[in-house]
């Protein structure tokens, strides 16, 4: 089994006009598979850059290496997201994540249970919404 | 829910001298529950320091993060570690990994399917044994 890959950048394949806002690149460092039941992927969001609303089935931790974001979980006021920060995303949950209005934000996303699913994209996050914080 | 903690340094607590030689560092960003059935620690290796031969029953995936290091599955020759490199350790495999004798090595580890055990300690990797690289 070949078990070794690189994730150094570049910074990845641009993500989907469809469910993201602005201009994201994702690199996948680790595809899900019936073994791990994980994903990894470095995620870069460009200032005012965001996803969709969504959910994760099995759940999504987060880990900010980077830069200066935003996460909101529906009904919940905007959080302010900093380098080292760990964000756990309970499966099921409605929430969006992306950059500051004037920083870039990278973050490690590691779906977890993948055999449930990975993620349920809804509608988009408007600017009043991105911008209520 | 809580769902926000801080990664940043410091580089955490020491690791227990019965399962490493030399110096290692570990710090957990993300501890398993029934919910995620993942953790996430991010580890620094001192130079020539190694953890000993372990399994994960559950496997493990590596990202490294910074320096140069060794990884090594049972009868297999010792790998070379470099920033961005992953490697996924399927379940049960018995492996070590570490720093290369002149550069620390920082990787995340990411313990999945932890409902199956985290990890099992075995014999210390001899000095001969790290050498054969």
């Amino acid at each position: 089994m070949n078990n070794s890959e690189n994730a150094s950048s570049p910074k990845g394949e641009r993500a989907p006009a469809d469910y993201f806002t602005g201009t994201t690149w994702v690199k996948m460092l680790v595809t899900a598979d019936d073994i791990f039941n994980t994903s990894v992927a470095n995620v870069t969001f460009e200032p005012g850059a965001r996803n969709n609303w969504h959910t994760h089935p099995g759940g999504q931790i987060l880990i900010i290496t980077d830069g200066v974001g935003y996460y909101q979980e529906k009904g919940k006021p905007v959080q302010l997201l900093h380098k080292g920060d760990v964000i756990k995303i309970l499966p099921g949950v409605v929430h969006w994540h992306g950059a500051s209005p004037d920083n870039e934000m990278t973050h490690l996303a590691i779906n977890t249970n993948t055999q449930k699913g990975i993620v349920e994209w809804l509608q988009k996050v408007t600017d009043e919404e991105y911008s209520s914080k």
